[in-house]
């Protein structure tokens, strides 16, 4: 039986592939994993319904016969500790695979995901405008340090890993704000994964639900 | 070999226990693993012999032969697959606490390190007193969802894990706060986790620290 998870019904990116699903759907491609996407509103997301999948109302969740699981990280690790494709076979490497992938979203995401939110939350607010290089520069304090790691390394840790692609889907949701093109070499690595033929196919599916035409997912 | 760890030399928090590495000295105990620890001082977490170990020029690191390991997360996993006494036997249950270390540190530690931070970041800005009750409301937006799940069960999903390990962890920076006193579940959950021997045993190897009397650690 397939894995069935769940992505917003009307992203708010409009289809570009920001939302957290991207990153399920992406590591479901890279293994091979046939799943089925079942679509959630945000007023459905909210419901008790949803929130017995997801204590925190949100999406992805992911079912699979008796098990539920919910947070992006959490599933994406549990698909590659299921299947070949995302973590390294060698133990020490597995385990700096696993640093990465809790690096990306404990570490970097955050303050990306803080500058994000600001135009939404306290766009109306006389400091807002001020504020704002203050929280770039904190995403910058990061991405110098995450630019020194890389060099000129295709991939953090040897081979692509789950790392990888949280680290590349965090990493794109700077798309628009100008700052990744201080680091040439973190540009091509998001681009890099994003030439990934699992990428492609992830991204026409979540695609696909904005555009209204079928998905292939 | 015992693993080493790395910790401040001088927390800021002056003994409280609210470092990352307390974390990582938590889970340690709970298995019952020796290990050494090494504090680094700020301006060495800087230089590049710590960024060996840490690219974001942070603590905790772990070392263990030919394995460095980074992110307070990470390392926690690490013990807790190497060791019993921190995730479920069973598959499902297994998959369900490592749900529950993200969420903690991707989805409830957020809101709570940016109203830890902001006095240190922005605290002589005209806008700081305005923006608190903002910060402290997306606090509870996570509580409440996280006081509803928990309910009047003693840890997250049966029995104690890495997932509470690290939600008990999270939940601790809010001291002083008194957002934690509106949900009398989720300090209940804290103090149970206080209660553990490992736990008490972790803190006094780190209180040590700052007191300047020897570590058991």
């Amino acid at each position: 039986m397939s894995p069935i998870i769940t992505a917003f019904e009307r992203s708010p990116d409009r289809g570009r592939g920001l939302a957290r699903d991207m990153r399920v759907r992406w590591a479901l491609e890279e293994v091979g994993q046939p799943h089925e996407v079942r679509l959630v509103s945000f007023s459905e997301m909210k419901q008790s319904a949803h929130r017995r999948l997801h204590p925190f109302g949100q999406i992805p969740t992911y079912e699979e016969g008796d098990l539920t699981l919910f947070e992006s990280g959490a599933i994406v690790f549990h698909i590659a500790e299921r299947h070949a494709g995302l973590l390294p076979n060698d133990a020490n490497a597995r385990a700096r695979a696993i640093a990465w992938m809790f690096a990306a979203l404990s570490t970097v995401e955050p303050p990306i995901v803080e500058r994000e939110q600001v135009p939404y939350a306290e766009g109306e607010k006389s400091w807002y405008k001020e504020r704002l290089p203050l929280l770039e520069d904190r995403i910058r304090v990061r991405l110098d340090d995450l630019s020194i790691r890389l060099g000129d390394a295709d991939w953090l840790d040897g081979e692509f890993s789950a790392g990888d692609l949280l680290m590349v889907m965090v990493l794109r949701r700077l798309e628009g704000m100008n700052i990744l093109d201080e680091y040439p070499n973190l540009s091509a690595y998001v681009a890099r994964g994003e030439a990934r033929p699992a990428y492609k196919r992830a991204f026409a599916a979540q695609l696909a639900v904005f555009t209204g035409k079928p998905s292939n997912g």
